[in-house]
């Protein structure tokens, strides 16, 4: 019977309050999923673990890929590999999460930071399909970016952390921001919790007339702006909560074409700033899908042995 | 005799005011150099030709890399590629720099910015050898800079153009920055004109204790924080005549832990800054040894005829 069963993918997305999980092999192909709250890394991994290794007929888990928040160890040759690193979430500080999956898994295991999962998710499924370099924003509770470049996300002193990139003050705008290392970076002033700090309410009682997404748009254009003239993406992928506001993304492109004031002068975006910067195809599940690129990468080339 | 020939490189860093070439293999054996100022290109590229195919005896030219100021067309599939970009060197701007060579050689060419160029050098003979991923900023009559990231540099929309994110107007600071395009990004505030044109003299002539070198430092700290950031490189190499003033780097250190404030956590960065934001090793040279290396990675695998 073995032999005959079809290999699938475990994936595991990790967020701060669930984790997501599926079996599958890719988004027409979702076998069965789960979604877990997360509580404790000893009770959310087991349910996650539980969850993968259930027997399921007719398929066999052939790898795993996890995508997860972060920061995380991603150096295989660090004892943190595989581990939440510090965090402000402190009972996952230091948390194991590979070593526990692989331990009673014994399949190979891809990982990376959920962001880093998104962009691998959107260039196989989404809206950055068959793109690189790529870039993966999200503007929700936080902001976070992960990028696509020579084939692989980048792995480096750590992994990028493209949320607390410096933006400038705009003129006239008194407010601080609310990052609690940088004050002012591009998370203190556009995440989800900056607007409804700034405006006094929460973001959804935004009306869509506000000036304060002009100047939202403004501050995701400077942000977006660093990152392409550092990582020169083909394209720009925006997710998160943020972005549901459907006026806000036409004053971002806009705001990013006046930024930039015709320095990368390219047609992409001089004349089609609309196809440059889209929204997430995947929306939600980016970071999910993602995770099974991690994993059928991890088949193809495991990286370390748990 | 041809058959006993040994096989070497050439190399071509073309700059704004001269073009360095070189046929060898690497920094320890530079087996004919000349400089050639940069003129017209049909003159200083007809200069560059005579230089590189004449018969050195017991060598032969196995292929040529050249790394040049930009933007330079960098697509393969493009009309553009082998060619300056628009550019504010008028007779430069479309200029065909590749297909001539190529045409009188008919070696196979490397071709990448001289920033990219100068990170290929460091990476394989400098100040971050065996290092990947790998930043290289240069901070002189303009910023710039260029990755080396999962293997090779960053082709993409075009190339990065790191000298021109944004960057906060420091408090108390009325200089409105001198970049045509941008006003206040890095290169509007921290090059070597900038600072000129702040203190109203010659950069050579702002004397060591001068409080400019502290807010110089603190706008290359934002800088260098975002491109870290965005790329985590695991080490940042500075060159460019404006880190010739031997007491910046130090500031520059200070104010990049400063503006990170513990947000990446790494030893890296909070214990060990001093190998971490580093000098480059190859000062001058690195574009042009890192052109031997984009004429030894055109030999491994030509990316196109010309």
């Amino acid at each position: 019977m073995r032999l005959t069963n079809r290999l699938i993918y475990g994936a595991v997305e990790g967020g701060g309050t669930k984790f997501v999980c599926m079996v599958g092999t890719g988004p027409a192909d979702v076998v069965d999923e789960v979604t877990i709250p997360t509580t404790s890394p000893t009770e959310t991994i087991g349910a996650v673990i539980e969850f993968l290794a259930r027997k399921r007929s007719g398929v066999e888990l052939a790898a795993v890929g996890v995508a997860t928040f972060g920061p995380i160890g991603l150096d295989p040759e660090s004892d943190t590999y595989g581990c939440v690193l510090k965090t402000t979430k402190v009972e996952w500080s230091g948390a194991r999460i590979l070593s526990p999956i692989g331990r009673r898994l014994g399949v190979p295991i891809g990982w990376d930071t959920d962001v880093n999962g998104a962009i691998l998710g959107e260039a196989r499924w989404g809206a950055a399909r068959g793109v690189d370099p790529a870039l993966y924003l999200t503007i929700g509770t936080g902001i976070g970016g992960g990028a696509l470049v020579n084939g692989s996300t980048i792995h480096g002193l750590l992994h990028p952390e493209m949320g607390h990139v410096p933006v400038p003050v705009l003129p006239g705008d008194p407010f601080p921001g609310i990052c609690s290392f940088h004050g002012h970076c591009l998370e203190g002033v556009a995440s989800g919790p900056a607007l409804a700090a700034r405006l006094g309410r929460p973001v959804e009682e935004i009306p869509s007339d506000d000036p304060a997404w002009d100047l939202e748009a403004r501050y995701l254009a400077y942000g977006i702006s660093g990152l392409v003239l550092a990582l020169s993406p083909k394209r720009v992928v925006l997710g998160g909560g943020v972005m549901k506001q459907a006026r806000l993304l036409p004053k971002v492109r806009r705001a990013f074409v006046d930024v930039l004031n015709g320095y990368v002068d390219v047609p992409d975006i001089v004349e089609h700033v609309d196809d440059y910067l889209v929204l997430s195809a995947l929306d939600q599940r980016a970071g999910l899908y993602g995770a099974l690129v991690l994993a059928e990468r991890a088949l193809a080339a495991p990286k370390r042995g748990l």
